[in-house]
């Protein structure tokens, strides 16, 4: 690593690319950016050798993967993708070309979202491969967790289900839904622990309830192939595989928009239930097995 | 990790506090911040175990120089440090307590710099710990490495060398000199390579060349405790060891200041001298030796 530490960062440089807002792109002490208008958005998310990605991955797929979970973040708020930073931890001994195949991922990923890699940091470990990566964004109304209120509709902007079929790596965030929704959603989080999981992280900090229906959840197609092995339902992987990045969101019911499909209502009475029954977020399997 | 991850998040997020300019901290899915006047500052910068810190380092120590080496990276660039978000990738069984330690040192950094730690992300990992650290922070005019011009004076904010006998660790990054540099320098870096490698850094983006002379260098007292064992000179020390977190800069030579340290002066000739002999910024010991 140390040998390559420098001709690594010329070639990133290289490759990074430049856009609007970069005022000092990678090469300096720090990036100097004018994110324009809007309140700045800020998230930082890593992927793990292990964790995240199986060691034969391709590596092009694993850094657009550490890009967009981040871009996916700034598209759960409405918002709109400025700036990626990314640290690289690599161990000895990687194949060639393989941290070059990272960054060039994660260039895919910026390009994808209309965002530029600004900096970041290259550093020897002996364990296993970490990225860790920061994304910047800016919105005019971020979209928050807290806003669902009792009536409002329930929404999800596709398929969920057996991500880890592969989708996981190669999804797209969605960011110009997230624009569209800026304006009428009441809250909104992205499908990274799971739809359960999610809708509850929004139902704890909206303090509300919801009602769910089973025949309304879009499964995915993967849902139904990984169902076929697991011995577990495909509404069971839709509600609990996680991984989606899909949008779930509120937004009042005359607002409901016709591209997004519709799966519940929020309630004042705290709690879940799925086709009238309370069920837990988490360890759903436990309930539907 | 697993087990105990929302748990974590929860006692950081009791411990981030909170500041101005930030109106959404960690819990969303992203911060949400306004920076104020200025131009954005952005700096990603990871620590990891076994290369940045020992494992016998305490961990409050190492979350301190995980969010310090970043501050002062904004210090270089005669910034004013706003935000911070950090990545933990944790190994299991880290010794109780480790990573609150951890967060506990990243906020004293965040404290003493006028920061307010605002997301992050908590991973596992089967390798050595990792702090991926990424400091926001605003300056009107930022300072690049690549303003140096022939005759202007080359200073540094303190003295140097041996910093590994612990001031690796406890530095206090130069927040307030940079602030005041900002006015006057024409180029600025922080000393984290080693004072001739970044004064290298300056020559090399101002495409120019220095000379500096050996009586002016300020020798840290632990390049004197050092150079006792290690069968250097102090001197070679100061100029090579590196994570000093002094601020290496060139004014024009009446606007020097009275505070700082002058060490030798811009030339159009490229390269480096020292005391009128040309050395190699890199692998100095070797000509000293």
């Amino acid at each position: 690593m140390p040998i390559h530490e420098f001709d690594l960062i010329r070639w990133i440089r290289r490759h990074a690319g430049t856009g609007k807002g970069v005022l000092v792109g990678i090469g300096d002490d720090c990036a100097v950016l004018d994110p324009g208008e809007g309140k700045l958005l800020a998230k930082s998310d890593a992927v793990v050798a292990g964790v995240d990605f199986t060691p034969d991955a391709r590596p092009r797929l694993v850094g657009r993967k550490a890009a967009n979970v981040n871009f996916s973040d700034i598209a759960s708020m409405g918002g709109r993708p400025k700036f990626l930073l990314a640290t690289l931890c690599l161990p000895p001994h990687l194949p060639r070309g393989w941290a070059q195949d990272v960054v060039r991922g994660i260039v895919d990923g910026c390009r994808g979202a209309g965002a530029v890699l600004i900096g970041g940091d290259l550093s020897a470990t002996s364990g296993p491969a970490v990225i860790a990566v920061t994304a910047l964004g800016v919105a005019d109304n971020p979209v928050l967790r807290s806003g669902a209120r009792p009536g409002d509709a329930i929404g999800v902007t596709g398929p969920c289900g057996g991500s880890i079929l592969g989708r996981h790596l190669t999804f797209q965030p969605r960011i110009p839904q997230g624009l569209k929704l800026a304006a009428i959603a009441t809250s909104m989080i992205d499908i990274s622990d799971g739809l359960t999981a999610d809708l509850d992280h929004i139902l704890d900090e909206s303090r509300v309830g919801a009602r769910i229906e089973s025949r309304r959840i879009p499964i995915h197609r993967d849902a139904r192939r990984l169902s076929k092995k697991s011995r577990r339902t495909a509404l069971d992987h839709a509600l609990t595989d996680g991984e989606d990045f899909e949008l779930l969101f509120t937004t009042p019911e005359k607002l409901f928009p016709r591209w997004a499909t519709r799966i519940g209502t929020i309630t004042r009475r705290r709690g879940l239930t799925l086709d009238g029954k309370a069920i837990e977020p988490r360890g759903y399997e436990h309930i539907l097995g």
